[in-house]
């Protein structure tokens, strides 16, 4: 049986992933006036003097909602909010699993941005934190800005923030094996979606200046982006003004990080690079390059999103702990500052860097710990 | 201590009332790669080829929304979504302990009725159902009108519904204690909003042709209801054209239901009814009319809402039931035929009736799944 029918059968079996239940107990009319109809009305009359209290008697202290209009899911493109819900009860499944975070999946019928700002500004009263997923560039950009100024709860949106956060702990630990400064590295990014763009913006937060992004056409040059004003904003950090193929722009560079399609990068490409190749290529299932193919062509490092070979770059990494910690320290927004904080803490986690570690384990549940310890 | 305090102490102790819980293992490479990526591809692309394949693979088939506006918490009135939220989540907290459905409380922020409909239609590809929950009337017989045009789920407004379905059990058995027809009981219904046009309509279709209805200004008659449609629809049924007070509306009538405010109904208005008055007193927490002045007034049966009399008219005994069956037989609407089943298998249940018994215990779990088994 492979992968594809396994997982039919285990979906069909549980029925959903995430399930709802009842803190309270629910057998005497004691119980009944109390947590329902007449008692209830105690903590409904205390929130609504005092809005803050919801933190305190209902689950908005602990509960954050996973949001999706289909547009971007996994590697399958647009296949509509219903059908991604079963990604958006994996998500509740793992933050509840590695942070005790209680996260509601919401998959939207709508996929016009405009509605989508309108319809979680609405439900935003119910939760403590929204997690933007699976919509796809540049929408998620006007949705997750306008989001950010509305609510009063953090709002973050993992295919972004997540990706380029664990891409930058790795990247902080990969310097250090190559001996090269984190911010004098030459980068490469390859596509120019959701995650191409944060993990670009975080790693010029993070003091890198030479970044090269690449799109289906080629290397992105100021100018030339259409009215795309957040691949004008990387285009400025193609210092050399080189324009040309993914090839061109990968001569001489230290690092390459493809968020692209599999294949795009060959052996050749490889050894055009600087002096130790530092290669995370993410695509999944089947990355930019392989890792046995980039190994033999002289990479130093080779990062991947997959589970089977070392360092692999997952977001579980991160959103749990940025979640956790959002929620324990009442944070309003997840800044820069706390983006940049969760890096390098996850990168300090690793105990013995090296080529084949650069990152935590994808299921050591500490992770979320230190990461939620500081987002506050 | 009373009530409000213990109350208070119970729900910041529980910080929330419902919480969500995974249903899957998370504990090694394989349990990712089966319930998160790549494995949950696979039921992603199957519901994207057949939107029904969501009730197989994801928590449709079980999971529904409790929505609600705070326009008209209990008997608070409109205190906004966000204080209402624990109401909705010890509705949830009910759904679960009676009927083992998944609920998710969802409270909004907008207050218009448009608004309301376009965030539940947007959110609905998520749920197999819909609850509607203490939204004020008339707004709340627009959004419920439109929505069920709209959606391929059941959508249920429980102040609504809910109320009517067992006033309707309990008159069923009532009529029978006192040895009379129900198609022709002279029915008064003080209150005009959700419950008590929703007790009316259902009423009518049990067969009574005889109702008044009064609101703050009196006996409703037809072409006095402003743009009140509902209002107007109602008024029709005052056969005999009769206009003035609620204590002129009770004179000669069989029963007397009241969902509308305290002390409304005095002992003199009792008196005047015609023989073995049936009086359901359901204001909330003080009654039209106290049972014990209702009953030295000559009342033969008297049902409130409240646990500590006889005969209380709670919807827990409707809605646990209605969404377990909808969701079990995959039923897109509860009809009026749904409606007036639950009232008559919820009336049978009633092992031995009596004037102090003509409804189930508000504790019987049982009533959820007789009443379930008549929604398909």
């Amino acid at each position: 049986m492979n992968y594809n029918e396994q997982s039919l059968i285990e979906h069909k079996n549980h029925q959903g992933k995430v399930g709802i239940v009842s803190r309270v107990p629910l057998e005497t009319r004691d119980d009944l006036s109390t947590y329902y109809s007449p008692g209830v009305a105690a903590p409904c009359l205390e929130i609504a003097a005092d809005p803050a209290k919801a933190y305190d008697y209902t689950w908005k202290s602990r509960t954050i909602a996973v949001v999706s209009d289909g547009t971007a899911v996994l590697g399958l493109g647009n296949i509509g909010g219903l059908a991604g819900l079963p990604v958006m009860e994996g998500k509740a499944v793992l933050l509840k699993g590695f942070a005790d975070v209680d996260a509601i999946p919401i998959v939207l019928k709508t996929q016009d941005p405009q509605d989508i700002i309108s319809i979680v500004e609405n439900i935003a009263p119910t939760f403590g934190g929204i997690n933007l997923e699976d919509i796809a560039a540049p929408n998620c950009f006007v949705v997750e800005e306008a989001l950010k100024e509305r609510l009063d709860i953090p709002v973050f949106h993992d295919d972004q923030h997540g990706t380029a956060i664990v891409v930058l702990a790795g990247l902080i630990n990969a310097a250090k094996v190559v001996n090269k400064e984190l911010t004098s590295l030459r980068v490469v990014i390859a596509g120019a979606g959701a995650a191409g763009i944060a993990i670009a913006k975080l790693l010029i937060k993070a003091g890198i200046t030479d970044i090269m992004m690449t799109d289906r056409h080629g290397i992105l040059t100021p100018g030339n982006n259409g009215d795309n004003k957040y691949k004008e904003e990387i285009s400025h950090y193609n210092t050399r003004g080189l324009s040309g193929d993914l090839s061109t722009a990968l001569e001489h560079a230290d690092v390459f990080i493809g968020v692209a399609q599999a294949g795009i990068v060959s052996q050749e490409d490889v050894r055009k690079m600087a002096g130790a190749p530092i290669i995370f290529a993410l695509s999944n299932p089947v990355p930019e390059i392989m890792p046995e193919d980039a190994k033999a062509a002289g990479a130093a490092i080779v990062a991947t999103g997959r589970s089977d070979y070392p360092n692999q770059i997952n977001n579980v990494l991160v959103f749990p702990g940025i979640f956790r910690g959002a929620l324990d320290h009442r944070v309003a927004q997840i800044t820069d500052e706390h983006k940049l904080a969760a890096a390098y803490v996850i990168a300090d986690y690793v105990q013995e860097i090296g080529p084949d570690s650069i990152v935590p384990s994808a299921l050591d549940k500490n992770v979320a710990k230190v990461v939620a310890e500081v987002i506050r």
